[in-house]
């Protein structure tokens, strides 16, 4: 698992927030060498799981699980007839992992790769061999933000490797139980319909994840238009950044499929290249949804400037007629406060109540012109709240 | 039928409000798997309607229409000479669509993708058989926002099946119509000619509701230069997720029909291709109307956020030209109303009215500033609305 | 004619601006069938005028010209090796230009995007004949806005045949002023050099349109940068409508100019082909200026709300310079306004003049503060306006 | 020369005022035909300089200077062996305009090209000769704006043909230097490199004239920050309309250099390629750069939006400062100078020293709350000024 | 070195930052010629770094290391069978670079591109050599900005040549440590392969470069929402400006790669080629990082504005608060404080105390309004800052 997303709500102690806020921008920033450091090497990251091996060995007509194998045990698969699934689990033990791939031949760049973790999903033709990495991704518990991790797979010609960052419960699980259970057709399938159904399960896997950002711009939009608050601001800002990091992961999918579809390697099948048809047009698809969020949460930033626009004509309207209607009162009332010693009107029996009326006529002139203008709306639009 | 889209003004009750909203953000959401689901799998919707088959079977001489047909009477009309226009109205009943799917020999993944609705509009090739989504819409009664309905294609040699996901009243009535009163060359055709009929009512069906578009940017424009109000911010941003969808619907159409006009399957016959080069362009046509609208929609945000922005600045200038005026007057009222023993000025026989002709003076000094700055617009102004 | 742009200036009674505002957004909004329509059905608008076809025969040595001619008196000019010119003028009258459809053989759909008009601009090629639809554009007489008509050829092996909106008077007529006095070099050449002359001429004419909106925007600019108005923020949209209806006519004209440099007709001769490469530079200017003019425009937004906010600014800092200085003085005089019966500095002789010269500090020091923050410059420009 | 910007400190009388911002917005606004006019049709601009015939004709070992040729003077030289460079100075002469064209064999629409300015720059092939169009660009004497002349060139077997918009002191004089001194390989190339160091010239002269722009954008950056005043906001305008004709000429030359380079001509020797293959590398470089100023315009607009938001903000805060403090004790010092018979507080002795300490608790304790908020970094920013 | 960017907060003395801000926009400003100037004139730089050589030969069995060679000294290496490495450190010394042109036949323009320092990142074939410039960048010491160096690649068949602006220690030390002591595999490899490491150093050089951006616009995020400061605005400008130049550094890299890894020069054999894929993968992760900030950078500036908008409305609302709730009141106060004679509320016993709860009557009311419109808040949040 590469991220962990923490969100503001269930925060519970300042170092794990720290923590937090270190990996928030983390999301897919590529793996990269040290300047000048020898291409192959391998940079195991301290919170590495250690490495396991976990095989399973099927055909029609039988199926075999052997957990934490040994990459010695490993070569006889090689051999048979039969297909072999050799799932490698944690990226932490840097023994197994080059044993691996001396076992399998791998090219020391193509271990790297592996290793490395992030890198950009990408699908390359080793002749005997096919690689591809994608990006899983699954949403984290508090469903704000995703989590993802690499999956690396090695398509030979009658065996599958993969490589992934953690021993999770996972959707993988499910075709494990398809192989056992002999349901569906992956026992009558070879190892590249293998790789299809699991690399099918982790696209559709991003449907879900994005849907919850469909979800978070409708909720934002609501609360925009009606009481925009300064947390949208940032949400609004955090909900891009996350949907670009999405893009950044599902375009260059788009590419892998697409290679996988024209099927120029011959270790996919004619039959199975159909499939990755599919898996095409739901990358397609993602892109599709991405794009369309992207350009509405883009929007939402217009939303709220516009929405505290009208928060702040709602309270100039306010200040504006009350002071406006106060102010010739207040200034009347002023001039007769004056103490000059002539002022004839201060005489008069009736002359205070005189004023009153004058400025109850002032008050309400003002008002009217207010009211046509419709600058007491603020004062309605109180209760409705 | 995906979507109902309620507008505001005519909600009856909560439960149907909370019902709208949770569909209102639904246009076109791609239908995805479970990630790790079997490929091939049929997700019937609990609300889909029942599966119903209905066949019109014709050539140049005669014309049957048989409704509620069974799957299996179906069979005897592939092998003949005259066209069969299958359609299976109605994507709930997962038997029916079994046995249709053996019927015809769909691949799995073809039948996947005509139930799992809705899918991207797509053509794909099967050799011995043309498949194509493609997505219907109409507007809804109010005229806000569009429903929508996908529509699947498999033309083969001498038939022509569709899925509907609904019985409903709609333009393919009128094709039907056609073929019975033996109107247009509809009867001289192949099931291509037919499929180019029903394609080209169903791209006509997208003009309608765009124009609708059309209208509503033209009125928020007018209403937004007079009178901005919050719901229009709204409406802006409906607008545009709105022509988002209709972008995403119409886009894979220029695909699909290029894909048609370059005529690479030999179902297609060489005259129909001329027509369907008339439905890539009102596709074309579509894409242009829909751009066209999306940049006015989001210019339309500049609009508002201007307007208001205008209306601020009256609200603005109402204050400042009454504060500016009253505040000095208001400040020499105190001034005399101070009650100092030695104030050489109270005592003067003319001093208050000397004193009245200078705050006159001020406040005319100060009207003729703002007069000729223009602040007084907005006292006028109010007349006109 | 298509549209009618009326100026809010000269706008007569009511009923004229209804029907001037309705018209507003019809800018090339294309044609389209009722869904479900049969294809190549003629929609004649009622207040389209009634046809009527202008003969123009000639060759090196002579030409004629006929008025009023009925569509089978065509017939003879078809076979004969002069080049004959048919003008279709009008397109109210359904007998006549189906008639004419026989006459020439043209395909149904080709006559309905002749009639329903209007259509996308397009080049087709129906191996004898090849036909082009183009939008000629020209501006109204009271230089805001534009008109447009659609004008469509159909170039044979020996005639060419044009299809207008309206019986008027337009830069054609400059052409067949030519053809009759047998200038410049129109004589020699074939009908493809007659399609090129009148394209380059309606090409030719979307350039002083085009400059008009240069100047609106020139004086737009001016405007706002001086004294930005509401009406302002009308006109920018209004530009910006128009400009993507002008690139939506333009932008298909590439293709179709495109389409003939490269001559992939033999109807269009290779001396011909330079010309067309003429108008194909052409198009490509004119979509320089529009996209150039877009751009300008869509930044005039940005400028009128930048001056807005100055103009805010202003205002802002006038009240706010009036309201401190008399701010504190106000008060000062109101505490000495008080009725305590033990106010020591009431007593004094000189306790008023020590206030005056107190408030004058005061009042001294906030405008010395404020003139070196140039707030006092909104109250010095007035002087300026 | 076709523009002359006039910058708003150095204008001397109304009437060239008038002129400068009729030309102002000319920048490469291309030529175009009266529509319907004859294609080829010379248009004379009334104020075009006459036109005069400078020939240099050299090899390896000589070089001739003439200047003031009769067109048919040139006639002998089109035979020879030696590399002859006509350059017609000024494109007022129609008469010597058309005796080049006929001795030259010039294509009509080549010569209209050439005499009609501006056209868009591009290379066209006719066989025997190759006619490339560019714009010259140089900097104003005061720096502000650019001036544009357009330069035609026909290459020939043995000569090169220049046409010039007027006879003024150029880069092309350093050439002309260098042949004369047979400096560099100058006089060991042929026309095509001579055409090179001509369009190389140019090509660099665009440099200092975007370097200028570079230096007014970050100047205006450093002004918005600071101060940001309404002739900005022209300024970045003008800035922005600038830099899009800078790049309506650049992406042309593109094109041009990138025909020059894949060497399609046999005029353009093998070797000459690769120097032009160095031009098209500076038009790439000029694109990085113009592109990048654009975006930096463009992004200043928003730096002018957000300074003057700054600006009001503290417009605001000094006046909610000031008028908060007070607003309270001038209500309590109004209170007690009310003439209320029994107000029990005005008699206490010490009753007015105690409501100056409430009055004083009151300023601090809200003083203390703006102080903490930071309302008051307005007051203090004033020195930094 | 190129550029030196100094941050604000370090600066020691007017000259030094005149002198960095002239250089502040200069981040790959290309190079130009003066207009005219003869093509393949190296333009040393007055503070260019004096030319010195540094000569690594070695093969599987040996590596020799020679300091300040002259440039005579280098032919013997040329025809050797072992690796040579030529590395030029400063481009200061005119005579050195034309020796070094001369004895390795570089074609006059390929030098001028490596002397007159930046170009455009480009691969260029010479047949028997390859071309390659690069730029390599680093983080400046105070991580503000970035600094960049030319580094040019000229590949023979046996040797590499190498410019560098700068003698300084960079990412090439680990490589020549790696020569010196034979690890890895690039004593086995050719100059082919020594290239690949010194680009893959460089490219793996952008990647801190561009994480520090990542960095900053993290904390301008935090700063933006929390308080924002005019310096912000300056800060986002400076980083938008320095992606964009990035940017320009690196486009043309994924361009320089692509054509290595396609191979067409014999020069790189195939082994290595896979390498340079490698490279490649890396180019186009540092597009995705640079866009991906670009895109968030540019989001910052809406950030900025909606937070300014913010805090103006919370400044409003103290001001509106304040001011409507004692306008009232104070005109109350002033009703009573005038001075009329006959006035029956001023003789009652209880009229001050009737008064006083009146006001607090009003007073209550509108507080009570507005706390429900929530407009207290700004009062509250101080604290928590």
């Amino acid at each position: 698992m590469t991220q962990t997303h923490i969100s503001e709500s269930q925060i519970p102690n300042p170092n794990e927030l720290e923590k937090a806020e270190e990996e928030e921008y983390d999301y897919f920033d590529y793996f990269y060498d040290e300047p000048g450091s020898e291409p192959g090497t391998l940079n195991i990251e301290p919170d590495a799981q250690p490495s396991r091996i976990v095989l399973i060995d099927y055909d029609a007509d039988h199926a075999v699980r052997k957990v934490d194998v040994i990459p010695k045990a490993l070569t006889p698969y090689l051999g048979t007839n039969t297909i072999s699934w050799m799932d490698v689990q944690g990226l932490g033990s840097e023994t197994i992992l080059k044993q691996v791939g001396e076992i399998f031949k791998l090219h020391p760049l193509l271990l790297e790769d592996i290793v490395n973790v992030p890198q950009r999903p990408k699908v390359e033709d080793y002749n005997e061999q096919l690689m591809m990495i994608v990006q899983m991704v699954r949403s984290t518990e508090n469903d704000e933000g995703f989590e993802s991790e690499q999956v690396s797979f090695v398509l030979g010609r009658k065996y599958l490797l993969t490589f992934q960052e953690e021993e999770i419960e996972d959707c993988f699980d499910i075709v494990r139980e398809r192989i056992k259970g002999n349901q569906g057709k992956v026992r009558q399938g070879g190892p590249d319909y293998l790789m299809y159904l699991l690399l099918d399960s982790i696209i559709d896997g991003y449907f879900p994840v994005l849907e919850a950002y469909g979800d978070r711009i409708e909720d934002l939009e609501d609360e925009l238009v009606i009481k925009p608050k300064t947390s949208n601001l940032e949400e609004i800002y955090t909900v891009r950044r996350e949907l670009l990091a999405l893009r950044r992961a599902i375009w260059p999918l788009r590419n892998v499929t697409n290679i996988l579809v024209r099927g120029e390697s011959d270790l996919i099948s004619a039959d199975v290249q159909i499939y990755f048809r599919d898996c095409y047009d739901h990358v397609i698809q993602l892109l599709d949804i991405v794009e369309t969020y992207r350009e509405l949460a883009s929007s939402l930033m217009d939303v709220y400037l516009s929405s505290m626009s009208n928060k702040m004509n709602e309270v100039m309207q306010v200040l504006t007629v009350m002071s406006t209607i106060f102010i010739p009162l207040t200034f009347l009332a002023g001039l007769y406060g004056m103490n000059f010693k002539y002022m004839p009107e201060l005489e008069g029996k009736w002359s205070y109540f005189v004023l009153l009326g004058v400025m109850l006529l002032i008050a309400g002139g003002l008002s009217y012109f207010f009211w046509r203008r419709g600058w007491f709306e603020p004062f309605y639009s109180l209760k409705k709240d």
